[in-house]
């Protein structure tokens, strides 16, 4: 009996989970235990213009060492992953915006077969919410809403605790909901007008554009850099230094974003929306627009009410640690 | 131990509840037996611009004679009521943007010390939500949405089989959601472009109006009808008759809600949504529109997959219902 109730405790101890977290520019990952600790971490392009499996292969190039230093695979219950369009039902991302990958990619199975570990996938953006819910800035709340402002707009959606993962399991995509009728074509969708095609990345480095495009005359420090240096970044840096059209795009950015969430309130009146990913980096030049549109756009009811708050997690790891939760 | 048995079936199968549904315009009640069935029903006007007491007297005035028929207080249960936001954790109606009381209204108290009889508030939408769930179109699913198309637009949202009331008790107020940027005024909240200011009956007078104005030269059997005299109803008459301008205001209005529909889809995936009010009593004037709308402006995910349906209640029957099982 005691060597029986020995090994429990030793397996109790020694189990690991890997959490991924597969973006539409690179993909990161981590072992994680089962306090929420990352105790290895790192990441690959994702590259999705290339087959899904040289994605697999490369993944495993990097992963296997790491899973060979803490002891190899039997220390591991096993693989939690987060993927745009990743369907928590199927284990497959379908139809994925941001990936290159088309139709029906069954991810989890070819991660089980790759490493011999047991796969769990879910939506990108819901591994997300369980990172800040369980460790983050939504510990202890039972209704709120992460939106992820990276390469695209994500979001998750919690209601009484439980994730949102609506009839099919793709609940949650309120990066392509359309904000303004008739808007900006939104490439790899051809849809409209989505708030993804002004509030992610790439919408950002659009509008600067656009703004410069269509003030020929004005100086901008954004005219310094090609298309392909326009990010979040360089237009936050610009903005740093007073840069007028750099501040205009956060404040255009921001009112649409803010009218987009106050939207979000009116459907299940959270107590907080975090926000998280690259644009957050530009602080109160997005916060500050976004805040005051959502407020503006709320009804009586909703006003003064909701925290709008910036994600405390580091950027990576709220996705890795809510990966790593479907598993641990 | 034979009569206390006796007593306690007695009790059982003698206990009705009454629902009663506060609108805009009128509310309807009804006494509701267990098996949902609607033994009587009558309506008096809201007349919100007069003193709430004023509305609890005539309230009183119509449904005590109903009461006693049945054989008295001692019957019943209590009552529920559903109302323009109704909370249903404080029993007051808040800041109700379609009705003249200002501010916060006790009305389950002043229900309560009239009838002496225990009442519960929820939304007028929650209460016709739950009543689609219990005996409409939405029997036996998990995940739907009601949109309430009548002198306001309301909502209920259901999802994993419970009614979505947020942090504070308002979530599920889509009729506020914004739809179209700097749009038309929302005269009692002041917001511009909001769902409700187009979708409700409201909406598609002003639209007849507009359209009519803004083609002064176009003949249109709308012509005939003073600005009072036109409702959702005498535009779909003239629709039926092949008038061009009402069948443009179904087509206009059901394209804007046809896009909300689709935003509500990506947030919570549905099985279905369920439309019911007045306006949809244009029938594939309305419908037509609203689905193609819809369907377009999906992200890939979710396309052919939601029922958009009519109530096939009673109209009134819903929300009476509904708010009957707040206590039932």
């Amino acid at each position: 009996m005691r060597s029986k109730f020995f090994n429990m405790s030793n397996a109790h101890n020694t189990k690991y989970a890997i959490g991924i977290d597969l973006g539409g520019t690179s993909t990161k990952f981590g072992i994680v235990d089962k306090d929420g600790n990352i105790l290895e971490q790192d990441r690959i392009p994702t590259a999705s213009e290339k087959p899904v499996d040289f994605f697999i292969d490369e993944l495993h190039k990097k992963l296997q060492p790491l899973i060979d230093k803490i002891g190899g695979k039997e220390k591991f219950i096993g693989i939690g992953m987060g993927a745009p369009n990743g369907n928590v039902y199927t284990g497959n991302i379908e139809y994925a915006a941001n990936l290159h990958w088309h139709g029906i990619v069954p991810i989890a199975h070819l991660l089980t077969e790759k490493f011999g570990l047991h796969a769990s996938l879910t939506n990108d953006a819901n591994a997300a919410a369980m990172g800040e819910m369980m460790y983050g800035a939504a510990k202890g709340m039972k209704h709120f809403i992460t939106i992820t402002l990276g390469t695209g707009v994500g979001s998750g959606i919690v209601i009484d605790g439980k994730m949102v993962v609506g009839n099919d399991g793709f609940a949650g995509e309120l990066g392509h909901t359309i904000v303004r009728y008739n808007g900006r074509l939104h490439k790899q969708t051809g849809s409209r007008g989505c708030l993804e095609s002004y509030a992610s990345a790439t919408g950002v480095r659009q509008t600067a554009i656009e703004f410069m495009e269509n003030n020929p005359e004005q100086p901008s420090l954004l005219r310094k850099y090609s298309e392909m240096e326009l990010t979040s970044e360089t237009v936050y840096n610009c903005a740093l230094q007073g840069d007028e059209i750099a501040q205009d795009v956060f404040q255009f950015t921001g009112e649409i974003l803010g009218e987009a969430l106050a939207n979000f309130v009116m459907f299940s009146s959270p107590q907080a929306i975090i926000l998280f990913g690259g644009l957050t980096k530009a602080g109160s030049y997005i916060m500050n627009p976004t805040k005051e549109a959502m407020e503006k756009n709320l009804y009586q009811v909703f006003k003064n009410k909701v925290q709008l708050v910036f994600s405390n997690l580091k950027e990576s790891d709220a996705a890795i640690l809510g990966a790593s939760a479907l598993v641990l």
